[in-house]
């Protein structure tokens, strides 16, 4: 993994977000994207160090282990940042297949069909009710 | 494309974001993700009706048509939704093969390497100081 003491380059600039910038989470290899969250400093800093996605939750107000609960964590494969340095990429491995906390392996398992309805278009990987007691 | 007036199922929250939504900008078909701006209701509205990725400006505080200066405009393919209804997924074929104004397909175009240091990975396709004149 990346190792947080040779980031000199790769600086988000965390003013921008008022210390928390979007974070778009792909699945290395598919590129289909998992989820989108926030982190600040600390959580980026987490993320370098552990190797694991760590996100800040907005609801929660504190560092979230994406899978601390689940434990489908996420294993940093690669990390890019935009042009603005004000959003961040990461590809990961999802460990249970699923990133989403409805079971689905995304977040975004709906899409608009040809008269603009939402239809589910995955299917689900594990029951939410199983999961989180 | 969609029309807005079926729309019934998909809703924003754009309350959530303060009026504002993070929206994630693939490529159709690769799933490459090409940026990530912002929408507003407004914006979104303005999507749906005219089949052409148009974002809210946070910097000029205002309706974003993506390419109405570089003619590299967006035509929407697909659009989803996460579980929160708070981020936006949109697919698109990008006109001119680059959505980064520094001239790259993607405004992610630089990684962290090994050493955790940023590296471009990709090629530029055209040359700003002669799109943005």
């Amino acid at each position: 993994m990346v190792q947080p003491e040779t980031q000199s380059d790769l600086q988000p600039d965390f003013n921008k977000g008022n210390g928390l910038l979007p974070v778009i989470t792909q699945e290395y290899g598919t590129n289909e994207v998992l989820m989108l969250a926030y982190m600040n400093k600390e959580s980026f800093e987490e993320t370098l160090k552990s190797g694991k996605a760590t996100y800040f939750s907005r609801s929660r107000e504190k560092l979230w282990k994406k899978g601390e609960t689940s434990g489908n964590m996420q294993s940093i494969k690669e990390i890019r940042i935009d042009c603005d340095n004000d959003t961040i990429l990461i590809k990961v491995e999802q460990a249970g297949g699923a990133a989403c906390h409805l079971g689905y392996k995304s977040c975004f398992f709906r899409k608009t069909d040809n008269n603009g309805l939402l239809k589910i278009v995955e299917k689900r990987i594990f029951d939410p009710k199983e999961v989180y007691k």
